[in-house]
């Protein structure tokens, strides 16, 4: 298990025959593997909202792909599919995995159902629209502002009417969050001082707070609440890798004076929600009002080291590796 | 101002002639002074909820009375007055200050107008089934649940069918929770480990937390909820002598995983509800379910001491002072 920052030596790769699917089982071939911060906690032998993997497991990962042999009457040779598919070229998923496979809309292509249409771009849909509740002149203020949650919470944000800043780590992501993702500032966090970055960008507050890294970021930015606001904790990626946590935020009783609220929230809650909001981020990419953001790696060999991008922060928008 | 923990040195003891009410005014002697954490806080030259005292301004404070001469028609001799008085013994309630006293109704005494019908009463009151949201058989826990506010919040979450965990200092604070304030269990955070005892106390969770503290005892809580739980913040009494706050919990981010959801409030936001709450309170102290636990110390002279046993964590319940 890592000790620490994740690395290489963590994983090992492993040649095995490809798997004979059985009676009403389908095999799977992995065309894309998606990237996502959570699975990074997976890998620690500790209680979390899963599971953790156990040593020589298949890294866990969502991939999508298709059908390349089919005995089950529902699928056929072909079919393009999504799943809790791993770091592996070929899978059959079987007993309760087999229900974590789903087919993929003729409408979407193979990256976007991981990208925009996967866990990412749900996550700031349902995180930003739900918890964020950011009303029309609200000031959305986002952390991991350049990665594929935070990417596409500073579009939704601007669809809502709201200002959108994002904090960011160096002066290329800054700009690319102002001239790709339609921020409408940026806060480089390697090179400014983010509490005074935030109080120059949002004067009067800040009524929506989107929080994916934690540590001094966040303690920054509950300095800066307006009244009312609302804290979304999406994720805490500055800590993932480390042994300890590290210590909360100074701020975090500003949340009294302010009359704030700060929720935590899982996803996989929204599920039922999902169809509407495909449809509804379906009509916003169409218009060109959201454009899907995808850091597209190739080659199966260099899954560990695209994995590795999220936590040096080098992806822009979503991270994904076509296999 | 006091630097780090507030002491006599920072009050000074000034005579001056009793004021004349002039036209439209009146004169109220002080009766009893309330004492209130959050005043501790507007001692500092820092932006909060309200403005910073002034040095040489009159300690600011609740307190009780009754008109000794009135020039005003709503006002007669005699009538019992509860107000932001501040440590003096008369005083003369002028321009914008005039609407900071009211009538105390015939059916409560003055001390109770500042302990369960005052402000600490009606925070627990409001904290409690506001914010917390308590559903019957919930695990409520309480930090400082020896004060004024945790007291009530514990006896309250027993009126609406819960389960009341207080975590206070020393074995005789303990047993006066459970002995005194109805409380199911309790946690002495001087003598064990409290992650510990609330782990015992609360074997699947905690649905609602009632922070008062801060600093460890919340890094402790947090670390324990149970899913979807409810953190009311108060207050965090543990640095409000503190000239830099404390880092923050580092089990922030568990608020994630159990989906849960952290809110800071002001009581003052729910000034319009006070009279429900006030009736709704008064008929659990009549049938017995609610009982008012006061501090009372005596003697104006001893206003800052009595002050300083908030800090020092002696008082049981609602501290006050006879003048």
């Amino acid at each position: 298990r890592p000790q620490g920052m994740v690395q290489e030596s963590n994983f090992e790769y492993r040649e095995q025959p490809i798997p004979e699917p059985g009676k009403g089982e389908v095999l799977i071939q992995n065309l894309y593997l998606s990237f996502d911060p959570t699975f990074r906690g997976q890998m620690e032998d500790k209680p979390n909202y899963v599971p953790p993997m156990q040593i020589g497991d298949v890294m866990r990962g969502v991939s999508a792909g298709k059908i390349v042999k089919s005995n089950h009457p529902d699928y056929k040779e072909g079919d393009l599919v999504r799943g809790a598919g791993g770091w592996q070229d070929y899978f059959v998923p079987a007993g309760d995995d087999f229900m974590s496979f789903e087919k993929i809309p003729d409408s979407v292509s193979l990256p976007n159902s991981l990208s925009i249409f996967g866990i990412t771009g749900l996550t700031a849909y349902f995180g930003l629209l739900d918890i964020g509740q950011p009303k029309p002149g609200d000031v959305v203020l986002v952390s991991g502002a350049a990665g594929a949650v935070g990417s596409v919470v500073g579009q939704i944000a601007k669809v809502k009417g709201c200002k959108a800043v994002g904090i960011a780590g160096g002066k290329e992501k800054c700009e690319w969050l102002i001239q790709k993702a339609n921020f409408d500032a940026a806060i480089d966090y390697k090179n400014e001082n983010v509490y005074k970055g935030i109080r120059k960008h949002c004067p009067d507050g800040v009524n929506v707070y989107f929080e994916n890294v934690g540590g001094d970021i966040l303690e920054a930015a509950l300095g800066c609440l307006a009244q009312k606001a609302r804290v979304a904790l999406c994720g805490g990626i500055s800590s993932y890798n480390s042994e300890v946590p590290p210590p909360g935020p100074r701020s975090l009783m500003s949340l009294i004076g302010t009359r704030s609220r700060m929720e935590g929230f899982l996803i996989l809650d929204y599920e039922k929600h999902f169809p509407k909001a495909i449809k509804e981020m379906s009509e916003w990419i169409a218009d060109g009002r959201l454009v899907v953001q995808e850091d597209m790696q190739e080659g199966f060999e260099n899954a560990p080291e695209t994995f590795f991008r999220l936590f040096s922060g080098q992806n822009r928008g979503k991270q994904l590796l076509k296999i």
